[in-house]
This record gives structure tokens, C-alpha cells and sequence, in this order.
């Protein structure tokens, strides 16, 4: 884009602000902002109020506008709106995940078709540069798996629970006090979050566009003082973890709490922090780390977005149906799965089970069982049930004699 | 670069062979090396004779040829090889980290002069993406400071020594048998192989081209029983951390030993492991780490540079000349200085001092310091004192009161 950069914002909320501040403390970058649509008419602003609109056309129709950053929390009007402005030729900034994920294949096409990017770096763990260092580093096709917290009002909770012995409930009161957690934290707690963030990875990771609900999201809203003493009596601290893998030419993927050792990378992440291992054929893995999300952070990721499109960056999908990879649910996962009712639990599900406990009110099974069949089971949305992936897990394709159940074996022999 | 990648190999000692693997497996790159110049025709290779010359100019004529990828380990041989592929208009990839430090200005100039691109991504830290990073995504003027761990060997030893206590003298031996460390560990030992990585990383955070000999390098040579006993009584590592940072409008840069807390990122990075963390004004840090030599790792590098010219990308040095900025040794450092005479010690430099110790053949001070005087003492080459950043240091500009020095003065009021 030769031109400058005249930009139209849709939404001045903590992201919004954030790309002002950003924007304005950064000579090298000539964009200026032209208009801001918002949603309510009577909230004070911290710009003049010519800036301002309710009206979304004052933007997609502007000529003069040629960039449209949408950062607005609304996914099916942020969806309507990059729509537009695609099909008008503007080139966009979004850091809508849910927004992206749910919609990915078309904004695909709409890219191809009016010849014009979509960069949403901001939408995939915020400030750390992951979307792009996969699309243009890592473009080759040696990589294994990426996994990560991608989420950091959990892991702002989970670091609280962990180092300030707090029990759930306070955590999540405090994250919520302190602006991490939104008042309906479900998107959050629930792992639909990282959920979204994942599927954006996933096509970026493996060139695979995958619909959310192909993928399973297990949160940490069960997590009771059971489970969070099992893990300090082992020394883990408990992550919420997304993860995509390539097994043979199968891709397995998904969210769960995951038990983690203190030499696991994703151990050290705190806080509002995220983590993400890459791992490659021929490095072994790389680590990247940094602010998940706050206004600042993700304000400059937005800001490197378009900073790109000043030099004509766009995604170039090139893994895109490079590989025949599909998603399979078809894998061996060990996990820690407790309960108040054993009976309520399929025993017979597990292909082996490592550890069994009981005492009067509660007991806990760590054991290996097919991903499908643990998705698919009858008790897993039990409230009273709360499911953690091992600290030892190795994923491993169902029927294979893959070292991992091997060695499982040996270790129970 | 839209025709097919026609290679030219230079060099197929650790990484050239590393490059050769990993583009063997990646099916996505269509790269073919046409030929490889050697040294020695007496070598046995693991590939057909037709490939080999020992006459550079049987690669540097040759028209078929369009990216030159310079593997060699003799700098200065290196250099006429890229000049050359340069002006005749050829692509250049190269991983050696001091023929690009020690000819920054004039490689650049020579990209401008042919419009011909010069990669390094391998030549930094192997397969951390750090170049590309620094370069792409931040692009803008918000940089505060890049600082990690950028040598290897040394950081195998160093973790061997706090792993298994074992003295340098029995790591460096380790380190060398396991293939980590040359027979001559000069260059790393000492500190100038991290020195040429940071002049690299130096040019694309802050846009400054510096010649290595203005940047202080300070090894791990000295290390003593003593240095490593008091760290691990504090619950130190030591690791060898090169630096830079934005003070004001002045840039501090060099490298040395440190004091690591565990709460440090780099006290996580073992072995051949690299790790670096960038600091911005909105994103507080971002931590990237990976392994930081070895043949494969970093033949990864050196294609995923090559895979980046079959899409014509080339380093834009949008930062070089942006802003006034120069380098500075005229800023306090806090150091751990251990000596066996007390009286070698001018304690006047020291501007102020938190602690000394002394017993019946060793003693050492911690105190702040400026850092040119530091570097131009009469004792800072005496094989009998090593010097240490404290874990506590934070740099500050001499003649300023910033917080650092009140709060040293304050905890020792
Ligand atoms: N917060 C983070 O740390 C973070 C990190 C990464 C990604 N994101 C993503 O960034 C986006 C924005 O998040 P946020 O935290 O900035 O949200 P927020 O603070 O709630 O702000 C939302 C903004 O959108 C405006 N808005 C809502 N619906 C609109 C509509 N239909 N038309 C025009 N404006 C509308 C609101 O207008 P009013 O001001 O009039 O209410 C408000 O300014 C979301 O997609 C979120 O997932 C956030
Ligand atoms: N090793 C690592 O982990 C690593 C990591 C990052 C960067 N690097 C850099 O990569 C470069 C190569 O390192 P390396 O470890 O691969 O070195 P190496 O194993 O010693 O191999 C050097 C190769 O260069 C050839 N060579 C030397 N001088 C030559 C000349 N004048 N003309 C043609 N060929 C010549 C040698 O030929 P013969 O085979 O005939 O002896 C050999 O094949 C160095 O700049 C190094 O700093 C290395």
C-alpha cells in the first residue's frame, strides 16, 4: 500500500484505546485515523467527538478510508462488517477470534476473491507474533505440533490458585476485580477462548480450516481443591492447555487442563502471560512467550498488522490443501479423571489404568482412553466429574503400538 | 524470485550437511543445489563426487546458479565468496555470524548498490527467527532492549557446571568431547561469538551498525570454584548474556557473565539451548527461545532463508538512520568483581559498593560502576579477577538519578 494509511476503527473499548496509545507514541508508522464507530451514543470518549459514529457506512462507504480495524466484541456484526469492508476493497485488521474461527473458509475466499488481506494477529494470543512467524518462518511442512496457553484470564486464575493458595471461586472473583476475567467468564473458564484461538493456529500450523465444534474444548470450571491438592502433593502446577499435532497424516487437536511439571516450558508462564512450543522436525521445539491480552498488548500486535500492510503484507495460506492432514479423534490421551461417584464413570472405556483412589466423598483414576470416547462419554459434562490431562501423556494414535502405551505398560508391570 | 531456486553450496562441514537433511525432507521448497565448493579433496563425502569443486569460481560463474549459500568456517575467505555472489547479482544466504558483523556496512551498502538480497537468519542464535522477528513484526520505534543467551557452548558448560558441579575445566573438556565447543573455544569462551550475533541483532533493533570492537565482550574464562560456590549459596545460575538497551536517546550494548535469579527467564535455558527476551514499550517482554547451534537446527535456518527468497523477501533495515541514536559506554553497571589481591582493585571507580568479602586467598566486592570505566581498568584482564553482573543490576546512564541508584544507595542506608 503505497498510499498512507487512513484508518476507520470499529470499536473504542480496551483494544481500541490500546492501538490509540500505541499509535500515537510511534513516529515511524504513518497512519491516521479517520473515524471511529462505536455502539453507544452517551458514553464519554477520551477523543473529540468528531471522531465518533454510530453509523457503520460512515466508514465502509468513506473513499478515503483504506484500512478497517474491527475491535468490536460483537462476533456476528464484527463478521458483517469485515464482510463489507473485504467486498469494498478495504483491507482489514481484525482481532476477533471467535469472529475468524467460526468464519474462516469464507473469509478465505474473500481475500482470494476482492484481492485484498486480512491480517489478525491480535486475534491469536495477542502480542506474541505466533500467526505470522507460522506463515512465513515456519512455512515448510516439518512441523509436528504447536501447543501453548493460549488464554490469560484462566491462566491468571490458575497462577492465583497455585501461588496464592486461593480456592477457585476467590481466583476467578479476583480475576474479575482486577479486569482479566469478563463478568460471564464462560467463554474463558469454559475453553471456548483458546478454543478459537486454536482453529486460527490450525490453519496457519497445518493448512486445515476446521469448524470450532469439530474441536473439543474441556475448561477448568471443575477444577476443585481435590484436584489442586493432587497436583501440589506432585509438585505440577495445572495449565490450561490447547494443543494440535500431526500423528502420521492425521491431525489431533484440543483444550483440556493439563497437569505440568516445573521443567515444562509452560510451567513458568503467570499471570496474564501465554506460552506457545513449536515444535519441528529439525529444532526440536522453539518457545515464544508474552502478554496474552490487556489493551496495550494487543493494541500493538494490531499495530504491527498494519504496520505490514504498509509494505503490501498479506497471508498467503500456503498450506493450505498442501497435505491431505484431516482431524481425527481417533488418539490414546492419559488422564487424571476424578469423581464423587465411581460408578458414574465406564471403567471398562480405559485401555489401562495407572492409579485408582478412593476415600469417603471423592476418588480420582489416571488412565489412557481414546480422545473420541472420552469426548463422546456419558459422564464427562458431570458437574461432580473434573478431567486433567497427565503430566506423563504421550499422544498416541488409537491401535498403534506406539512406544508410549509400550512404555505405559512397562511402567504398570 | 519467481524461477526455480538453483543452489550453490559453500561449505559442507556441520551446517552445510544440516541444510542438506532438512531440505531433503521438506517436499514444499523447490531448491536444488547444482554444486558444492569445499576445501579439502581429499575428504570422503556422503554425497556423489560431481557435486563437489574446490573452485569457487566453478559456482560463482556459473549462471545456472541464483542463490549462493555461504556455510564456510574462514570469515575472511567468506566475505570475498558474498561479495562476489552479490555483484553478480546472485541471492545470498550465509550463517556466519562474523564476516556479517565485522562488514555490516558494506554488505548493506552492496544489497542496495545490485538490489540483490543477503539473508542471515541462521547466523543469530540458529533457529530462533530472531532477525526476521526484529525486522517484520517489530518494525516500529518501540524497542527498549533485546538480551539473551546467544552462545551455545558456553551455556552447555555453564549448565554443566550448575547440573553436575563440575569445575569449567571438566565441562569445557565435556563440552568439546560431546561436539559443543571447538578445540580452540577461544571465540565462544570469551565471549566474541555472542559479541558478532549481537552486532547483528543490533543493527535490526535499533537500526545501528556498530564494528565489534567497540562492543565490550567479557567470557566466562575466569571463572573460579569461588564465583560458582557464591552463586549457588544466593540460588544463582551464571549465564553469559549479551545485551542491549535504549537509554534515552543513547544505546548500551555488550556482553557478560550474569547473575540469573530462577525467577529469570534465561534461567531456564540449558544446554545448547538459546534463549531471548525483547522488551517493548507495550508488551513489557516477549521471550523467544530454541536451539541455538547444530547442524540440523540450524541448516533449518538456513532454508527457511532460502524458502523466504522464492518469495522475493529481503531485509528492508527500516530502522537504520530512523533515529539519532549512538552507542554509549557512560552508563553505571552493578558487578560482582572477585580478585586474590584486593590491592589490584582501584575501589575509587566504584560509585558505590554493597558488599565486600575477603578470606585467606580470595575476596571480592559487589558495587556499581561505570561501565567504560569497567572496561578500561587496569584489572579487568588479570587472569586472577572475574568479573559478574549482579542479579540485582539495572543499567542507568551515569549522572542520572534514577531509581536504581537511590534504591542501591537506599538499601544500603
Ligand atoms: N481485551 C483483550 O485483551 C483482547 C485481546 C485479544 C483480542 N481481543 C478481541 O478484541 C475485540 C475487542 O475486545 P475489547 O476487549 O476491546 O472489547 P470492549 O472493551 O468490550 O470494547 C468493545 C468495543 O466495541 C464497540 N462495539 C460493540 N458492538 C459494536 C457494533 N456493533 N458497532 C460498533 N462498535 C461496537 C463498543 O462500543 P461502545 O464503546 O459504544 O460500547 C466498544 O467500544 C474482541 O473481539 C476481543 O475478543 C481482546
Ligand atoms: N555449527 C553450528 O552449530 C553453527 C551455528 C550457526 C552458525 N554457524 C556458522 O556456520 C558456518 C559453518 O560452520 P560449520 O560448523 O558448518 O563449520 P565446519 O563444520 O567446520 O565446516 C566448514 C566447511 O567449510 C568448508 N570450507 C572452509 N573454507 C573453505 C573455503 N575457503 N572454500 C570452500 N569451502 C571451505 C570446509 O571444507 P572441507 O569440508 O573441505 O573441510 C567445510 O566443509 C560458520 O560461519 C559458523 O560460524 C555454525
Amino acid at each position: 500500500m503505497s498510499t498512507k494509511i487512513k484508518l476507520g476503527l470499529f470499536g473504542f473499548g480496551c483494544v481500541g484505546q490500546g492501538l490509540y496509545n500505541v499509535l500515537n507514541q510511534t513516529e515511524g508508522i504513518k497512519a491516521e485515523i479517520i473515524k471511529i464507530c462505536v455502539k453507544n451514543g452517551s458514553k464519554s470518549r477520551s477523543l473529540p467527538d468528531h471522531y465518533f459514529t454510530l453509523d457503520k457506512n460512515e466508514l465502509l462507504n468513506n473513499s478515503e478510508i483504506n484500512v478497517i480495524v474491527e475491535m468490536i466484541d460483537d462476533p456476528a456484526a464484527a463478521f458483517e462488517i469485515v464482510k463489507s469492508a473485504l467486498k469494498s476493497g478495504k483491507a482489514v485488521v481484525s482481532a476477533n477470534k471467535k469472529m475468524i474461527a467460526d468464519n474462516f473458509a469464507e473469509l478465505h475466499s474473500l481475500q482470494q476473491e476482492f484481492n485484498v488481506p486480512l491480517l489478525y494477529e491480535a486475534s491469536a494470543c495477542a502480542s506474541i507474533p505466533i500467526i505470522r512467524n507460522l506463515e512465513e518462518y515456519y512455512d515448510n511442512d516439518l512441523l509436528g505440533a504447536v501447543e501453548g496457553i493460549f488464554n490469560g484470564s484462566t491462566n491468571y486464575i490458575l497462577t492465583k490458585i497455585f501461588k496464592e493458595n486461593l480456592d477457585f471461586d476467590t481466583a476467578l472473583r479476583q480475576a474479575q476485580d482486577a479486569g482479566f476475567a469478563e463478568t460471564d467468564p464462560t467463554l474463558d473458564v469454559q475453553a471456548f477462548d483458546p478454543k478459537y484461538k486454536l482453529c486460527i493456529i490450525l490453519a496457519h500450523t497445518f493448512g486445515l480450516f476446521v469448524n470450532p465444534e469439530e474441536i473439543f474444548n474441556y475448561g477448568i470450571q471443575n477444577l476443585s481443591t481435590f484436584d489442586i491438592n493432587y497436583a501440589k502433593e506432585k509438585g505440577y502446577k495445572i495449565k490450561l492447555v490447547a494443543f494440535c499435532r500431526r500423528l502420521e497424516d492425521k491431525i489431533i487437536a484440543g483444550v483440556l487442563p493439563r497437569f505440568v511439571k516445573p521443567e515444562n516450558k509452560l510451567s513458568a508462564i503467570e499471570n496474564e502471560y501465554n506460552g506457545i512450543l513449536v515444535e519441528s522436525a529439525f529444532t526440536e521445539y522453539q518457545f515464544f512467550a508474552g502478554k496474552g491480552a490487556g489493551s496495550n498488548p494487543t493494541g500493538s500486535a494490531v499495530l504491527s498488522d498494519i504496520s505490514a500492510l504498509t509494505y503490501n503484507y498479506k497471508y498467503e495460506y500456503k498450506k493450505y490443501n498442501r497435505n491431505k492432514l484431516e482431524i481425527s479423534n481417533d488418539f490414546q490421551i492419559e488422564v487424571y479423571v476424578r469423581y464423587s461417584t465411581r460408578k458414574s464413570i465406564d471403567l471398562s472405556l480405559f485401555s489401562n489404568i495407572k492409579e485408582t483412589y478412593t476415600n469417603a466423598d471423592s476418588g480420582y483414576i489416571v488412565g489412557s482412553i481414546s480422545f473420541g470416547e472420552l469426548r463422546n462419554s456419558s459422564w464427562i459434562n458431570r458437574s461432580d466429574v473434573n478431567v486433567i490431562v497427565s503430566a506423563e501423556n504421550k499422544f498416541v494414535l488409537n491401535n498403534k503400538t506406539g512406544t508410549t502405551v509400550a512404555e505405559l505398560h512397562g511402567e504398570l508391570a
